[in-house]
C-alpha cells in the first residue's frame, strides 16, 4: 500500500493532525496569546531550516530535524539568559510528502520541547517544493540578566559550558559509516547522538545567575557576556571579541575534549573539530575569574575554563607555556550562498 | 553589467543590507528583546509564503510582496484585538537573486510596518531554492479586550469594515491585463492598490473598544467575536459561526460592494467576488446590535452592519425580503496542497 501524503489529507486533514502536538486552546484562532510574567522582557529569536541544505536524509531522521530545529532556538534563548515560554512553527512542505514524516518532524519537535516546559504555541502551513522549516522561539528574561555579545572586559575568564567536537565526530560517523569502526561503541552512540539529539544549556542559566546575587536596587546588569557555540567554539570567542572591541587567548590544553576524541582521530583533528566543528549548542560565556571558578565548580568536569579576554586585539590559541599555536579568525560569513 | 546576486555578496554583505531596514540595537545578538507593558498579554501569529505559490512576479513585485506579507500578519493581530510590538522575518532565497530584488521585499515590508509604528525586530537567512518568507508578528492586547472567533452569540450584528471584492476585482485586472478596459483610470488603480497594498484595520480597534467602557473592576470580556476576512468574507462568518456553534443571516443587499465593482462586472459577480474572493484584510466582528451600529457609524461611509447571528444553524445568503439565495458552506480546506 502506498503510503498517505499530504495532498491525500489535505490542508485541513494535515493541521488536525498537528494540533494534538501543539499548546491545547492555542489553535483556532488567528494568533495566540501567552501572558508573559510582570517585569520580564520578551525575547525573541527565529531560524530557517531548509532540507538539503541545513539536513538531510542520510544524516537526520525527520524527528531529529525537529529535534535539533528546536534545540537551536532554544539555545538561542539560553545564549540570551532567556527561558523559554513557547514557539511558533512555519512549515512548507511538498505535497507528495509522506504524512508520517511529519508527524515524526512534530514528535521530534514535542520531544525535545518537553524537557524545558515550553510548547507550541502557534503555526502555519503551506505547500512549497522544498521541506522548509521557519521556527520563532519567545522566551522570558530579567532585565538585568540579560546576556550580550558586547559586554566582554579584559581579564574576564572564557567559560564553555561543556566538551566541543562530540556533534562534528557524530557528523563524520553518519556521513562515513565505515569509519570510526576502532571505536568503542558507546563512544559511537554518544558521538551520533550529540549531533542527532544536542540538549540546549537552559540548565546553565540558574547556576550562572547564582554567582550574582543583586547588591543594589534596581540590580545592575550582570557582567557577563555571551554566546552559544552554534557555529563553532572559535566562531563564538571571535563574535564575542569583535563586538566587545577586545581580543582573547584560548588555552589548548584546557580545551575540553569528549574524551574518546584525540584517541580516534588524533590530537591536531580533535582540537580542530572543538574549535571549528560547530553544532555543540553549549555557552560560551566571559565573566570575572572567580564567578566562572565556581561556575565551572557547580557545572561539573565537563565545563571548564579555556582563556581569557585581553586589552590587545586579535583571538590566539596558546600552549601551556604561552606559545601562539595559531591566530583564530571569523570564518568569513559561512558563505551559505555559494552553490 | 550583470545583476548583483546574493551569493556576489555572500550572507554577511547581505545582512549588512538587512540591518538598515531594522530596528537599530536588535542586530548582533542571539536574539531581540522586547519589552511588552505591564498588564498586556503577547499575542502571537506567523505565516509562510512561497514564490510560486503565495506570489507571483506576474501580479507582485518584491516590494508588493513584502507589504502584503506584513499586512497579512499585522490584520491577524488586529483580529485579535491587538497592537503590533514588532515582527521577526525568516528568509530562504535562492544564490542567483538579485540583491535589489532582496531590498525591494524590504523596502514594502518597512513601509508597511511604518504605517504602524512597528518594526523589524530579528531574522534569519538562509539559502534556499525557492523564495520562502517566514514572518512572525508579535503583538500586545488588554487582556479583556481580546477578540476570538469562538464567542458570537445568537442576536448579535455582523460587521465588516469596510467592502468586499476589490483585491479580487484587482487580481483580475493583473492577471488579465486587457480586462477592464471600460473602467475609469481611477477605478482601476484602486482595485489594483486595493490587491497590491491591502491595509490591515488596526485603526478599528479604538473606535471598537469605546463602544465598551468598562463596568466592573476586573472588566468583563468585551462581548465581541471576530476574525479578518484574508481567506474570503463567507469564510469568515462560517468560521466564526462553526466555532462559535451558532448560525447566520447575511443580507445579501448590505454587503458592501466596491463601487464601480457591480457596474464592471455585474451585480453577480459582484456578489461572488465579495463573499469569495478573498484577500480584503478587513475585520469581520459580531456584537451587539446598538455598539454594532455605534461603531458603523463611527467608521464611516465603507463600513456596515451584513447580517446577524442565529441561533439556527447554517450561513444563509438572504435578500431584503428575508428569501434565501444560497447556503454558505467552508470552503472545504482550500486544498493548498493539491499540484
Amino acid at each position: 500500500m502506498d503510503q498517505l501524503t499530504i495532498q491525500d489529507i489535505g490542508e485541513q486533514g494535515l493541521l488536525a493532525k498537528l494540533q494534538h502536538f501543539c499548546l491545547a486552546g492555542v489553535v483556532g484562532d488567528d494568533a495566540a496569546v501567552l501572558t508573559p510574567e510582570a517585569g520580564k522582557v520578551l525575547v525573541v529569536t527565529t531560524d530557517v531550516l531548509i532540507d538539503g541544505v541545513h539536513f538531510s536524509e542520510q544524516t537526520t531522521t525527520a524527528a531529529d530535524a525537529g529535534w535539533r530545529a528546536v534545540a537551536a532556538n532554544l539555545s538561542d534563548l539560553a545564549a540570551m539568559g532567556a527561558t523559554p515560554l513557547g514557539l511558533t512553527v512555519g512549515l512548507g512542505l511538498p505535497g507528495c510528502l509522506p504524512v508520517t514524516w511529519v508527524e515524526q518532524l512534530y514528535q521530534g519537535m514535542t520531544e525535545c520541547l518537553h524537557s524545558y516546559q515550553a510548547a507550541i504555541v502557534g503555526g502555519d502551513v503551506v505547500r512549497s517544493p522544498v521541506i522548509t522549516l521557519a521556527i520563532t522561539a519567545l522566551g522570558k528574561a530579567t532585565p538585568h540578566q540579560i546576556l550580550r555579545r558586547s559586554t566582554a572586559q579584559p581579564g574576564d575568564a572564557i567559560v564553555v559550558t561543556g566538551p566541543h567536537g562530540a556533534s562534528r565526530a557524530g557528523l563524520e560517523l553518519l556521513l562515513h559509516p565505515e569509519r570510526g569502526t576502532d571505536l568503542d561503541d558507546c563512544d559511537r552512540q554518544a558521538f551520533i547522538r550529540a549531533h542527532q539529539r544536542p540538549r540546549p544549556r537552559l540548565d546553565v542559566l540558574p547556576s550562572l545567575f547564582a554567582q550574582f546575587e543583586p547588591l543594589s536596587e534596581p540590580p545592575l546588569p550582570i557582567p557577563v557576556a555571551g554566546m552559544d557555540s552554534s557555529d563553532g567554539l572559535a566562531d563564538a570567542v571571535c563574535q564575542i571579541c569583535r563586538t566587545s572591541g577586545v581580543g582573547a587567548r584560548l588555552w589548548q590544553d584546557h580545551l575540553p575534549l569528549p574524551e574518546a576524541l584525540s584517541a580516534w582521530v588524533g590530537q591536531e583533528t580533535a582540537i580542530a573539530w572543538s574549535l571549528y566543528g560547530g553544532e555543540d549548542f553549549e555557552l560560551v560565556l566571559c565573566l570575572p575569574f572567580p564567578m566562572a571558578k565556581a561556575l565551572v565548580n557547580q557545572l561539573g568536569a565537563e565545563a571548564a575554563i579555556v582563556g581569557e579576554i585581553t586589552v590587545e586585539p586579535g583571538v590566539w590559541l596558546v600552549t601551556e607555556t604561552g606559545a601562539v599555536v595559531q591566530s583564530l579568525k571569523l570564518e568569513q560569513g559561512f558563505q551559505h550562498f555559494e552553490p
